[in-house]
């Protein structure tokens, strides 16, 4: 995450999630000093909720996108407001220098709806097999696109000005799995044998895509 | 919805809910001819299914706030985008006239997070019985703001300048419960009597509640 | 809660819900001496569960309805009965003087099913926006009524004698917001200035609604 | 169900259960004459949604317990309240004859909350394996007991004179399935020797159970 | 479970259920070691995650099927694997002697689906009230059924080798309540008498039924 | 799926998901003949359910692993087996080759358990950003390994004889993005220029991806 200035990014930006489990309390503020871990957090003593607890600041901020995708995604979930820990939602705001992309990308807990605000953005998802359908559109400031949770789908700035998109994700921690990073720049490495077979090709091509510099455009 | 001139709105804003059920497919397009109702949507065959469906546009226009309130909410949620359902999320868009004000409501069915992308809103929510603690903050550009699932919260402009915030919701037809619309202006209406009642008043308080012009500010 | 001669009313009383997150165990009994807050709550050790971890007594009783709402809601939920913690139900007893009234309210993540045990209520529950549809009915003796969760609601005793209902809930911990308390009795209080606009009345009107005495009718 | 005059028993009475699907809309009334299957039901025009749909009618009215268990259910779901449908959670009275048994039953789908209106009952649980600890209480006026969810439990009136009890289920559809009439009286018969040797007793034993007139005390 | 040389059998085999709550990150993994009890598990560091937290070996071994009901079942849930918490999925393997029988009984928390890997089963399920439909089926090698979740099933191996299925089941603890335990060798045990009227037979037979060495044919 | 002699696949094969929403019902057995669409299938009159409804026949069968992969994944779920409509899991078989790979891809609905039945298989799956650690694990016969829902996962032969696994998955449709196909066989293509960008590589290199002969490893 403390990726300094080449960052990429792929996508916390915008993924929602139809199924978070249900709060049981008006609010459950996630304890980020506690050490138990459970699904979601451990929560503070509701007594001691203030409104901080629900608040972030910042997202007027543009992201740094001087890094070789030209996209930078701001998350906003439950790591940045202990307050939407049990309420199912987030939000991110991605930005895009000319030609920056949000590459491929899943969230795999969570669906995204985004809005352009600034600039012009050519977007898409495939369906899961055996069709893989591409689904894309062309979009500009205030138009609003659906991305369904888990399918694979990426956004690419086709202006010559910077451009920036605020989502909506259905989760409070939607998760992003960024292809490129996860394939070809897993800690430790995939082997080149598996991906060759993989990917059918030969293994220098996988070399090659693994040689990359492998980056997150998450802020 | 066919208010005329004087709108309101309160809050199809923004609503977010940790619980829509979750999806059997990649997408389930509601059909908006079918003349079958379900819990959320009949779908249109998938093959059918177009980049269209997933797509809104229009929320770069601001909503028109000359109404007593000063406030306008644009859904974008199952009604505007078919491609929505099963998906558990939608968006609004909430414009402030000066002074505006996005009345207290609650959103049944989902939790909210807003981001404001122009001008300064003081926003709150109570908490549930018996404490019924007010959590409040004044929000600028940039800021984030969480209101739990089925808590009554509102926004206000407190600038001389128009507001204008996005919101994400956590289900793909959250609902709002305009308080006083609900309570004051039901059809037909709640007996005066009851209300008086209810609200410890004077029954003449109540007939002032409800000779209001009721609105709702939800474009 | 231990509000003796001044009121109460709204009813934590009934209500439940169709999404608490399922149980993952036979039963997980809250223990309530632990320190730690999560979503629910934390369990004691199941083999040290007991029969009495279920069990609660004392619905028989009256509750005492000598305040200005004339109505009493006895809750039995998770705070009551440890062993309700993950199993996604619970129940009250609503108590009324002649004319008492449950006044309206919410429960946020709940529906309510009620039946009346003595005498005859008059209820109601209003639609969300924009239709703010009012459906009323008169309940006798063994008729049974439901509240869609999160919608407005209402019961009065139109009768001269006392009357008992029974109520289940679709929760562990359903919660109610008291519409005249968390709006006119919020602590702090929501600004005068505010609520007269959210109104549409003087703020004179605002005034004297605040000043009621706000009580809170949970036993 | 069409069981005449020795009815039984069993218990769609209380149960309840905490994971029906959430609700994507106010409510979704269960349209009766529609020829379309859903898991669930399929809904009317929710602008023909009346107030009868959310009411049921006679609940004071004692079941008949001249049958050979000396109980009866009667269930309050939304096989008899269509509003019920995507709301989860149900109600049931239950009568019992002097000695009279609600036998061994679970419920498949929720977990039941009840309350002794009348008498006084000896209830009890199993928990699942291995342990199959046996949980009981003696129940009185007024006392409220948890069954959870899938767990084998009974009650019993052990007092000279009839018991009525209510229960709060968590699901608008629970299901009961009474462990005589399952395993003993299955239509077509399981088979005498896989019963033998399921409870290792001689098939004679066997024959003797599946001879008992297997009835339903479900109203 | 330290049962030593009359076995049991029946069932943590297969089961599986529609709704464990979602997960809210990659995963979480069981903390064998935590003394603190929720819903599910509290989980280990996630940065301590190790691929043996995923894992789990001897599926391979036939269970030992040399008691009374000849049958054995192996589970695999977040008891054996503490990377399942969360997650909403476990297994287990059935091994059958000739004649062996996994007895009647249920998932509380789960629907199973087997497949027959060797041998010829016998298998069925009975459907809830008031119809309690007996659906049968043999099943050859390479076969699958499916068992709903909560309602009563049984396997035999009806040829004359040794017969061995696996089957998943929806939950990471579905849990399994053989009838015969629970009903007759529960502990303490349910009173003769009101086992007596519950199954409409003589206390003779029910005394013999408790007396059957109740064993539980779980590994 | 009409692929002919070279097929792969990926993986339908076992995955597993914590989130279906509940049964509302014994079972709803879709129908295949319906030609209405809604969350998961439509069902057919529950009198006319049938064993067959919940049966499959053929998982002894091997795929057919004569293809550039060299495997093949045979699911069963909700397609094959209809009364598993609601149900909330579904199993797969996969067969390898000697050094056969089902390449990485995940399950947007599901967790998968995986078991091996013959063979020996290197196994693995990666973490979310921005950490995408890799899991790996060898797995022999008898031997269980977990692939948390949305993850990246493979498994491949490492032996020189043919391996058999069978897989449990967390929802009815748990959906299968092969990752190869769904990003460079998509349909229509994504543009190569895109891509370059994304992997971070010569265009050349994306060209000779998308050249490779896509393939879907699904029965």
């Amino acid at each position: 995450m403390k990726l300094t200035y080449l960052i990429l990014f792929s996508l916390v930006a915008a993924f929602s999630h139809a199924s978070d489990p249900s709060q049981l309390q008006d609010f459950c503020v996630a304890d980020r000093n506690s050490p138990i871990v459970v699904n979601g957090k451990v929560c503070k003593n509701p007594m001691m909720a203030k409104p901080e607890d629900f608040f972030f600041s910042g997202l007027d901020k543009p992201g740094n996108t001087s890094n070789p995708l030209g996209s930078m995604v701001t998350a906003v979930n439950v790591q940045q407001i202990p307050g939407l820990n049990t309420l199912g939602i987030s939000l991110a705001r991605i930005d895009f220098a000319p030609w920056g992309l949000n590459p491929p990308h899943t969230h795999p807990r969570g669906t995204e709806i985004l809005v352009v605000l600034e600039g012009c953005l050519y977007v898409g998802f495939v369906t899961s097999n055996p069709e893989n359908r591409l689904f894309t559109k062309k979009l500009y400031k205030g138009d609003v696109f659906v991305f369904p949770q888990g399918l694979i789908h990426f956004q690419q700035n086709i202006g010559e000005e910077g451009a920036v998109a605020i989502a909506g994700l259905s989760s409070q921690n939607p998760g992003v799995v960024t292809i490129a990073n996860a394939v070809f720049g897993a800690k430790p490495p995939i082997s080149d044998d598996l991906l060759a077979k993989a990917f059918q090709v030969d293994k220098k091509v996988i070399d090659e895509l693994q040689s990359a510099f492998w980056m997150d455009n998450n802020n």
